[in-house]
């Protein structure tokens, strides 16, 4: 996760605190775990997250806080990615479209459930958390979404290597415009996945778009 | 659009006020464009709007600001509409694949210029703050952007008739998929529409969802 590296680089950095640190890792990262989990909890209520309720609700002191995520911004981003991960490789044999349909959350039955770690009303505090600050979403861009797109543009690929993705398929276009028509549904159209005709409209939306990649 | 709508129900349903209100339709006119226009400015300078900073840019005073703008949010979302448009609809020979480029901002040269009144920073201000208040997300959706789509569509839903387009084709979830792969550069990848491969980006993906559209 971005936000933990440049956390790690921050704190490395104070090789004092790191000195003073006891009992050492395991009782840091229980610190850590404590710290996001607060943080989920404050952002879950729909409350702003500030240091006061961090503080308050992890049990944590301010400057074991500070010493952490040096800025509140850093800390909302690692926990809006606490649970999140990059999905495996797909195997050889893969079912393209399918994979298609279940990289959006598409399931047999046309609904549309949530992905591992996938919580709308986070996805929402992350969208307004990078829309505010461009570098925050570059680098979470470079660290997190652009690696979960890796497996199915991989299988995009290896599609196009046994001929039957078309040629000249530009793979990342065509994932930008499967997972673009599910971001529309939450950024613009201001739905819920799990509305009615959300997922009619993304399965229809992917229906079109595979007819357009094979070749 | 929709702030304004809802502003004018505001200020007419105070009947007392539009009594007092001297000297009528213009001077209000006039008023209201001042107040756009400093929150405007406000906003392309990349803060906060608050009252105290619109009434100081406006020279309105606080009790005609509160009158026409109940809200903030309201007025904001009003602000970052003035100069946008819904687009005339297409003539019956419209070539369909230029008009889904155009329509993403895309010409003969493949650079992304900017729709008539459309700002970037405005655009990252209003999902900032439509992600946060999902009540005006809708009304926002309804009023402003689902209006702007009907020439678009209403054009594939002709060339559906016309036998151009495939029968079963849904034309929003065309447009969805489509404008969802713009939306995706900005709101995820975190680019300007007029960075390098941008442009490039949105042909490869209309490309394929046109190829997936036609009969």
């Amino acid at each position: 996760m971005v936000a933990e590296a440049e956390v790690t680089v921050g704190a490395g950095s104070d090789a004092g605190a790191a000195v003073r640190r006891r009992p050492g890792r395991p009782r840091d990262e229980e610190i850590d775990g404590q710290i996001l989990q607060a943080t989920l909890s404050i952002i879950d209520a729909g409350e702003d997250v500030t240091v006061g309720r961090v503080v308050d609700r992890s049990g944590v002191s301010r400057a074991a806080l500070y010493r952490r995520w040096p800025s509140l911004t850093t800390l909302i981003a690692a926990a809006l990615d606490v649970g999140r991960m990059v999905p495996p490789e797909y195997p050889d044999d893969q079912d393209l479209r399918e994979a298609l349909l279940e990289g959006m959350g598409l399931g047999d039955d046309g609904v549309a459930p949530s992905a591992p770690g996938f919580s709308e009303e986070r996805f929402r505090q992350r969208i307004r958390l990078v829309m505010a600050d461009r570098a925050l979403q570059k680098a979470y861009w470079t660290s997190h979404v652009s690696r979960r797109r890796v497996p199915l543009i991989n299988a995009l690929r290896r599609g196009i290597e046994r001929g039957e993705l078309r040629a000249d398929l530009d793979a990342d276009a065509c994932f930008d415009a499967i997972a673009g028509a599910a971001y529309y549904q939450i950024v613009v159209r201001g739905e819920r996945l799990s509305d009615p005709g959300v997922a009619e409209r993304l399965s229809a939306a992917i229906d079109v778009i595979w007819r357009g990649m094979v070749a």
